[in-house]
């Protein structure tokens, strides 16, 4: 039961360990026999993310298998807090898929932001931009084969063929990480700040994180994806 | 079913995720449609720890409930790749329980490593030096005591109060480590430098190892505990 | 220069890499061409912590040199993102120093709230507390030299004999750790939720790091330790 | 004084803290007062390394500016216990530049080692691989130039312009890294199962290590690079 995203993307659970009970149990080796205060779980796993105690929420993990765009990879992959093993274009040879943004994300260069995306493109332009990506990603991947090639073609190394493909091509692997870093992970990239690629692997990530641990998914929207911080000298 | 380690403590499996089947899996994502070569899966496995190919091993989560000695907390907590609750003594009040060493590990220092044991003491010193220890750590538990009454005491914040133990009083506390950093942390803990008090540990969690991915275990037996490296002026 | 904390602790800087304009130099890094907008440096920095881009604050590095309690140790050691070589129990003999706390550190137990203190002793109590406390520390020190005599006593190894010690025994380590990380212990360990004598050593902290990056420091300041954050339900 | 690395890249020192003394007096705080008899620090430098005492070696700390082409920097930024920040090709405009491997690392597929290269492409062959690389990925460049003008082209939002580059483009980054961890992935990447490109630049810092940290980089040598480990069965 894979998650589509993207046009060639997928996130799907491979395996997780423990769900809100287990926030909830690692948080009471902490209390000890002290707890019957906070007896109420939901409450105590509000007041561990009120409170930034984070470390029982590393007591649960999670591992998905995702496909996603290379480009998206680079950015995914600078989240050190996690386990990652990635299918080798070294040993093995790529997928002849890329990814090319569906019209309605056919965005211009934003003049405010400039890091990020403005208007959409009218529909004709979107069209000619997604053409000319195709095009080049294919031919590219023409290229790539015929370097690979070894009855026809020179035979390349795999692991120098590889570099002619375009950035959208797709790559997968498998990602372990636990549910305080998952939540870290989601907070930043569900951000409006991120790009709209990666958010959408965000999205499908949240949703999965309301169906496994639904108390924390909804301490977690009130007060880090929902939250409003005062600086100092705001307040 | 909590194995018992030394006079009070014990190591327990609360939950694991994967086994030796899931760091195959997890390889096989990177070698892609190229695995048939190494088809088997033990000697895939063997593969990876020989040539120190450890992020499939990271694939595997295992948590722990373990009651220790803070002395030998102290050493372990050193192994910061893993995810720590511990039981909080500025919240709670910890048990009246002591390690004292059988007499088989009474041991003098040792004359020509100064950082280990020698020989083992006689049974009268032994039996002199345990009643010593227990002293001193019941008396000081008695304080402890009574610096928390708020009835006949002066009812002194726990925080404070237990400054008062000694360092061989237990604590407890749920630890969850991935299995290639669980085999770093048996390296260098089962190893003969190692303290015997938390080889103690190492060993019992070496058998929990050898039931819980058994091919893995072998593979770390022959290349890391069993292996001995030349260096390049040896060979 | 060490600067003193608690009776017979101290903290003392022994290098450092890097100060606020390595932040702005690596920022650029990732802005390259397109920096001129945000060309103020002072901006640059605060823009970064404000949208908590953390990665720029962890090219500066700094290494310390720290005399503390045991029992403030280890709440100091659960902050993982550092490196660390402490004095080594098992190999030289711990002195005769402990912490005891001054008379206004002396307080009950908080009715409020479970994991802190709340009034101050009164002096007498205080007083009587701090026999108590400094007796069974005498004492058990007395018996660990007696342990480690080789001519009078057992001549026990010192990694056994050490367990007779309190919690409030002095160690010592060279830390050593980036700016990010820092400022999250920091933020984590200047709160008044954490315990006052691990406290005193961030406060210590925080004063070499305004010396050290003024900049950074003020924005720290400013969006973390000042700073307040509404929940959704509370916005 | 940038050391040129492939046909564009360099790696550069920004700064560094400590070298074997700095790594010598970390030691020397663990052992105290016991330290005469591994009095000369050569000695203990290599006993340490020996030992796999890793963390004295985490007290040194250095920061490089390297440029690199995104397959090398994907493979790189997998080492995770380290620091980094990279140019950003959705704040700016990346440089058309690509990496075309000279003649000699032209390879083909090894038949044996289904992750590495083979035998040197003849002359000719290696001619043709070039330029169908050069072609790819400067009609990719021309392409990426056209998707971002906003005059005569769409003026595509950069974030996603870029998808359209080549992977040998070239980009840059900050990367800070202990002195343990550097040589950790020294180990893995000067070893003949790395990739060429990554073998380059993993070689010029080798040079940079030796002139650092000469003692530390010869027992390094020594007990790492040049060592072999024979396992339980082997021996
Ligand atoms: C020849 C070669 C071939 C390779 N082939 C592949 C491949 O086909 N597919 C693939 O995916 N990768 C491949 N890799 C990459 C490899 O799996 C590692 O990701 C990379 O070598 C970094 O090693 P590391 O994890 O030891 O380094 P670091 O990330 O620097 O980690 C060093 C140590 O720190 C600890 N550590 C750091 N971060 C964490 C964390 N988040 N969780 C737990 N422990 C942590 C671990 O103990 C780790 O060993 C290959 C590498 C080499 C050298
Ligand atoms: C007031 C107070 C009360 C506390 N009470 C308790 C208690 O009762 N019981 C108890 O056990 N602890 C308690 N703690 C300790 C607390 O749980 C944390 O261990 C400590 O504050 C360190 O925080 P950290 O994990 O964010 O820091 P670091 O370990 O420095 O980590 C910083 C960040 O790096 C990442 N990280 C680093 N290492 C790892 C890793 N191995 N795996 C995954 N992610 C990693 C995480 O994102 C983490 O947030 C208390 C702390 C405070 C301040
Ligand atoms: C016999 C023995 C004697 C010892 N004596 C002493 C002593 O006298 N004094 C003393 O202080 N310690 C001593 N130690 C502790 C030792 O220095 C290590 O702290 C401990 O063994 C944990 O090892 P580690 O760092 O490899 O493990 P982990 O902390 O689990 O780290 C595993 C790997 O992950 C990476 N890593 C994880 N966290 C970080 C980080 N924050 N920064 C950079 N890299 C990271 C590193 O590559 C590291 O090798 C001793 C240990 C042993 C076994
Ligand atoms: C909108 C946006 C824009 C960005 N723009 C850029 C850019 O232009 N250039 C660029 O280079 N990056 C950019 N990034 C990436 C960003 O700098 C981080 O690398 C990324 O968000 C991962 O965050 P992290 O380091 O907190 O996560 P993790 O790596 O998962 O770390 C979590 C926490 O663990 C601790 N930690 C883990 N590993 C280490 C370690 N080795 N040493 C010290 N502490 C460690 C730290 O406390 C850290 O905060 C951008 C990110 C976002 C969301």
């Amino acid at each position: 039961t894979a998650i589509p995203v993207l046009d060639h993307g997928f996130i799907r659970v491979i395996d997780y360990m423990g769900d809100d009970s287990a926030v909830v149990q690692a948080a009471r080796v902490s209390y000890g026999r002290g707890t019957k205060k906070v007896s109420e779980d939901s409450g105590l796993i509000r007041y561990l993310m009120r409170h930034r105690h984070s470390t029982p929420f590393e007591m649960c993990e999670i591992k998905f298998h995702i496909k996603l765009p290379i480009f998206i990879a680079r950015q995914w992959i600078r989240h050190r807090t996690a386990n990652v093993n990635e299918y080798s274009a070294r040993y093995s040879i790529l997928d002849n898929e890329f990814y090319l943004p569906a019209p309605e994300h056919m965005a211009a260069q934003s003049a405010s932001n400039r890091q990020g995306r403005g208007d959409t493109l009218d529909a004709e332009t979107a069209q000619q931009v997604m053409e000319l990506l195709r095009d080049d990603a294919a031919r590219c991947y023409r290229t790539y084969e015929h370097l690979l090639d070894t009855d026809k073609g020179p035979g390349l190394a795999r692991e120098l063929a590889r570099m002619n493909l375009t950035l959208n091509a797709y790559t997968q692997w498998y990602w372990k990480v636990d549910l305080h870093n998952l939540m870290h992970f989601l907070s930043l990239r569900i951000d409006p700040h991120a790009q709209y690629e990666i958010r959408a692997y965000a999205e499908a990530m949240l949703d999965i994180l309301r169906a496994w641990v639904p108390v924390t998914a909804e301490a977690f929207q009130d007060y880090r994806v929902g939250a409003f911080t005062f600086s100092a000298s705001m307040l």
